[in-house]
């Protein structure tokens, strides 16, 4: 039917959903995001709802580009999605409980195929496709947000395990003492607990309470300081400031050497608002790292920030697993 | 030429090579060792004289099934074996340093393909071809002989690495306080330390030292405990020797519930002489396991001891690299 020689179908639609807003991008094999739409997520109660604005705000994007035939499929990067299974299962930052079958009901409203994973695994294949990661077949990426999350890639692929929640790095204990903090999860001592931005903002708490040095931070409300703040006062010089983010890049830098055992990365790519902190964590990151890792490893991996802005490696990575 | 109906080339060639002794098996498509050969490793300072005697040792179980052109691959399970390369790199256990190319030596020996691999990686092959982990296609293989040792498989194939070494879980730090051992890596705290035979030989001494309570073990050189020496306490209802199985145990079950962040494993496969103490150190293991994992992984992973004979499962392991 199609006789000229352009693909047949040369678009992919990659939805990045968060909690608050899902953004929506039409992207060409490049890597190019030709249009975009954003839609609330969490005004829609019922799921079946936010498909219908979903397909309503997508329209003037797929009119630019020729319309859903020239789609070859969806990828969605979403909270708990599961790659398996097409749902998302049981996300505690969503509106909709228990197991929504995401990729089905887009599927069907847009009659394309659609494929879903977890958002950390979404932004390593943003990476790998797009970013610092490309071309490299073993990395591991970390995402620190809210939490800390992370996505695998052995061999080219992406590890989805056994149930297709693989790579919750951010669940690793890394302090097995008394005073672990508490997580989210139930548990004590996870990585999260002290490399997320709350964690950094409980460090932030805890070394101004333990410390009477002077602090530009000692002018905030305790329970409002963020970890912009922390970055903020350590440009400044502030002390405290600055072993905030020793303490949080060291914990993360020899939590990562322990990782370095499990598949040999050839780099670890770091994302999220705290690496906009630069080297203030960067720094202790490495040193941790190299100070820490197994020498059989020494050397091998590099430690790299993301080369793509926050909902752009989302939205790539998502749309990378519509051409699946 | 071959006009009947058998596979051209229905065999292949196992090695088992330890620091010692290298076993040789030859084994058919079901698993079946058809013939086994063993020759002393360290015998031969120069590994082309260790090649030669192998060749020699070979030919009478090679004549049992028809000669070398029955033999489609030879497979090669190595301390430091590296999959990529086919060299051994830097073994420590072995006579021969620095790089051995063990695989072109053995192809060039035999005129047959030759791939190679390490130990726990072989270990782990073979119990997925022929043990326990027979059609899993996630688990995680851990070998608890002098040192711990891990085979990691993600989505069906051993995880290798950027540089051929992934899986070395023996060195993952699992202590990071002031008091945590040192390992012959030249870090502290390894979870080979704790929970390899050395490691509970090392447990052993702590806890006489420590402790005022009376122990069969106390009858024994300290320096001359072994993990079988502990396995005899205990059975005859030796406290102490219960403790030590428990402590060895719980760190093992605990270090395995962080591993299960990685790939969300089918099941956790244990191997070596530490497991035939049985439920002197599977309960601490499975407590363990069970009070740490994530809450997302509970009740997911099975925690089996290998079905294999100790060099039957390292000969077979190695062997399936022989079918590739």
């Amino acid at each position: 039917m199609d006789n000229n020689l352009t693909p047949e179908k040369p678009y992919v639609i990659g939805l990045d959903m968060g909690g608050t807003n899902s953004v929506f991008g039409i992207v060409d094999s490049r890597g190019t995001i030709k249009a975009q739409t954003v839609i609330s997520t969490k005004a829609y109660p019922d799921v079946k709802d936010y498909v219908k604005a979903a397909v309503e705000a997508l329209q003037p994007c797929l009119d630019m580009i020729g319309g859903i035939q020239n789609v070859r499929g969806m990828g969605i990067g979403a909270p708990d999605g599961n790659y398996y299974t097409g749902n998302i299962e049981h996300a505690v930052n969503l509106v909709w409980k228990g197991i929504i079958p995401i990729a089905k009901l887009f599927s069907e409203a847009l009659g394309i195929p659609v494929r879903i994973t977890n958002d950390a695994n979404a932004a390593a294949m943003g990476e790998m496709a797009y970013g610092v990661a490309r071309g490299m077949n073993n990395f591991i990426m970390i995402t620190l947000g809210t939490g800390v999350g992370s996505g695998i890639v052995c061999d080219g692929k992406i590890v989805y395990g056994s149930d297709g929640f693989a790579g919750e790095l951010g669940h690793v204990i890394v302090d097995y003492t008394p005073e672990a903090r508490p997580c989210g999860c139930g548990r004590k001592g996870c990585l999260e607990t002290y490399c997320s931005a709350t964690g950094v903002a409980r460090t932030a708490r805890q070394f101004l309470q333990k410390s009477v040095k002077p602090s530009l931070l000692r002018e905030l409300n305790p329970e409002e300081i963020t970890s912009y703040d922390v970055f903020c006062a350590a440009e400044k010089g502030d002390e405290i400031a600055k072993e905030i983010f020793e303490f949080t890049g060291y914990t993360l830098g020899a939590a990562c050497a322990n990782f370095a055992n499990f598949n040999s990365p050839e780099a670890f790519v770091f994302f999220g608002g705290l690496t906009k902190a630069g080297h203030w964590i960067m720094d202790p990151i490495t040193r941790a790292y190299n100070e820490n890792v197994l020498s059989l490893y020494k050397g091998k991996a590099k430690l790299l920030v993301s080369s793509l802005e926050g909902s752009e490696a989302a939205v790539l990575g998502a749309s990378a697993l519509g051409w699946e």
